[in-house]
């Protein structure tokens, strides 16, 4: 029998989406569960619906990096906040996610851009962060990016984000289960009984 | 020794806080904490920061709905969704709760109006449910909803919202603890967590 599996909806440029992308392999272990990796633009499809989390909402803001900073801290996870945001190049980021996809460092390279952005203030999608995560996970930068740039890759990010958006996925991180849509790493438990039970159970 | 205290700042016009409003006080009692409701406009917030989360986004309306179905679920309250939202009597709804902030019946009128809203699909602020959930109370709603046009309770109503917003809260339900600001019925763990241990810790 396949493994049970839950789509993980993932766009480099996302803030909370550190939260999930740090600690969601661990919870696939303990939970004997799968978690299949998809990059998209979360971007694009919040552009196309109006949906403006932060940005000249300095408030709220300013709330989201104090509370990714008391969740990191309930869950281990070392930040320096606040991390450069918006990003700059985050097409070119979430590309070389899609490059490496369905290959066995595509996670790895989300996990290291993500530590470098949260933990020593590199955006993604820039250098350092860029080569040195590509390398960090056994790939030569030069070949992969230049493949990120490519029609190919364009295609297959545009179709993800146009499949996602399909579902009602409309931000990062979304978890699917069932057709079932869970937004944010708040819902990442709910996805996870949602998995087992059907349902949401209470911890 | 004082209770340790917990303020709670609800907007009855906002849809998630129907989850806060109906579970808080089992909490309350589990933990041995006190919450302080109080009533403010949170929408006044939200307009002059420029923060609409759900008009003219269906897509994100429509998750709404289901999140709070589900959770609703999980807490086993009932719910008949979609309610009526936006809500057009939400300073009347609010003011009245003013009134009664500091007396007996205050949260309970809440709790009544957020039911009528939530169970019978009845807007808090408009005939039947203002009326309905005052007698509910054991209130005569003819000199409180005369009172909660008046012009002190409309003083209060905006002082409460500027003495909220100076606390960088900015929608509602919102849980503060010292001076932590926790937004977001999914945020009332960590609110009590904080209390407690001066840090969230993992469930």
């Amino acid at each position: 029998m396949d493994t049970p599996t839950i789509d993980f909806w993932i766009f480099v440029g996302s803030t909370y989406s550190y939260l999930s992308v740090m600690r969601i392999e661990e919870i696939a272990k303990a939970k004997g569960i799968n978690f299949r990796w998809r990059p998209f633009s979360a971007r694009s499809i919040m552009v196309e619906q109006n949906n403006i989390p932060f940005r000249g909402k300095p408030v709220k803001m300013n709330y989201m990096w104090r509370d990714i900073e008391r969740r990191a801290q309930m869950y281990s996870l070392p930040v320096r906040l606040p991390a450069p945001y918006p990003l700059s190049e985050f097409d070119l980021a979430n590309k070389v996610a899609i490059v490496g996809e369905d290959l066995d460092w595509g996670k790895a390279y989300i996990q290291a851009t993500y530590r470098r952005w949260f933990q020593a203030g590199e955006e993604p999608g820039l250098e350092p962060n860029l080569s040195d995560s590509l390398r960090e996970v056994g790939q030569r930068p030069e070949p992969i990016i230049e493949k990120a740039r490519s029609e190919p890759i364009d295609r297959r990010y545009e179709q993800a984000t146009q499949y996602a958006k399909s579902l009602g996925v409309f931000g990062s991180p979304t978890f699917v289960v069932n057709g079932e849509v869970f937004w944010g790493d708040d819902r990442l438990d709910d996805a996870v009984s949602w998995l087992r039970y059907g349902r949401i159970r209470s911890k």
